[in-house]
């Protein structure tokens, strides 16, 4: 029993999707988020920048006293997760690892697709994760440039986002991959479509795994928190530019109201 | 007679949309770009920011011993460009006056659309450059958030391209404007697009008013370069990050080769 809060923070709202899901998993735990929406994207930036925001992200957390990391950025995961972890005393969990782990337990004919941001394909982070586990396995990246910017702009429905989905996923469909990873917080938003175009094959939502490693770190550690009001966790928001546009985006995201809200400077 | 450069700045590839018109009027020029790649986008940064990253841009085409500086850039012509014409002794072109000035002398019911990005609507910039020219016009302001991923994927035409515009378009359709302002560097990869869904509107494209008000400028300096081989202006740039996606992006923007590319620190 511990009723610290636990800490997720990504460089804007994607991370938000993660969030929605270890709420759902673990309904008693406060939870605090950080979006560094003053520098979004991270994407974009050198190795020494992504390192230093994310260890900025990282200490302001820390003063609040959780109990538990989660990296929420495909970014920051791929780059410094190990440099963090090495650096604090409590649980750290990305949002590659736990995807990567569910794409290896899904395929039967050994070939995985990874969609995401073409910093998130580039790095070939997934790649690593996955042959680390299994080396004779295929991976296939495919970097959707559009799914974040039409995420965003709430189109995750209809004619457009289909033809799009159609559009990016054809090369990936022609590799016959029996797996597909959404590498990028943005996508379970498509999931939908993503599914209506690639019937038989399994989705790997990285949000829904990385909520149960965090559910599975607590557990082992006996550190869940018990509340006596069950499913009463608290969620609390941290943003380092105007809470306007993350409000309004990040409600889609969440699926309920954002309300105990505080622009920070880190 | 004057045969140093022009100097042309943006965050990124969408001032080259510019570029290609200057070198399409004055194709006796030698021309030096700058695109800030390691920055973009400069639309989500703070004003302080803004200035402090395009008076870098500035004084390194200076150095370069520039005669003219056309500001490519919609977020730094809304928000520094005075602030430059102060400092600098050479004239100063942005991109937000000429498209301005063109829309109210094309439109003929005083009802201007302006589409842009997020951030250059929100500027209101455009509103404030035409109502200083006739008070009494109507301006729609419209942010296409898709459309800068859309041209930057290479997908300007097509269904994809057409139902996104469509979409967008249909709320400004609804004001009756008979004049749409191009209001982003992006844009005019689109216009096919963009007229196919607007028939009757008269489309003013920013980029070729842009290249429209150099050559005035020159011309009315008597700074003109009058090369003897005529047509033959060189064109060089400079980056901020790697060139590899500045060239295969800026390439379709520009079409033609991008060859003469030097990576620079600001």
């Amino acid at each position: 029993m511990n009723n610290r809060p636990i800490g997720i923070f990504d460089s804007g709202v994607g991370g938000l999707t993660v969030l929605k899901e270890v709420a759902e998993l673990l309904p008693d735990e406060n939870i605090l988020y950080l979006g560094d929406t003053a520098r979004v994207p991270y994407g974009i930036r050198s190795p020494e920048t992504v390192i230093r925001y994310s260890f900025e992200c990282t200490e302001f957390l820390l003063r609040q006293n959780i109990k538990l990391l989660v990296v929420a950025c495909n970014t920051v995961s791929a780059i410094s997760l190990h440099k963090i972890r090495e650096a604090v005393s409590i649980p750290v969990i990305g949002v590659i690892e736990p995807g990567a782990a569910a794409a290896v337990n899904a395929t039967k004919n050994k070939r995985i697709g990874i969609i995401g941001t073409e910093a998130t394909i580039k790095s070939s982070s997934y790649v690593k994760a996955i042959k680390a586990l299994d080396k004779d396995i295929e991976v296939s990246g495919l970097p959707c440039p559009l799914f974040v910017p039409l995420v965003e702009e709430g189109w995750t429905e209809g004619t457009i986002a289909r033809l799009i989905a159609e559009k990016y996923l054809k090369d990936i469909t022609d590799r016959e991959v029996d797996t597909l990873v959404l590498g990028c917080t943005h996508y379970p938003l498509l999931k939908g479509v993503i599914q209506g175009v690639m019937n038989d094959v399994s989705l790997v939502d990285s949000a829904i795994e990385t909520a149960k490693a965090v559910k599975y770190i607590l557990d082992g550690q006996g550190s869940r928190d018990i509340l006596e009001d069950r499913g009463q966790g608290k969620l609390k928001f941290y943003v380092t530019d105007s809470p306007d546009k993350f409000i309004s985006v990040g409600e889609r995201f969440l699926q309920q109201k954002i309300k105990d809200i505080e622009k920070i400077e880190l």
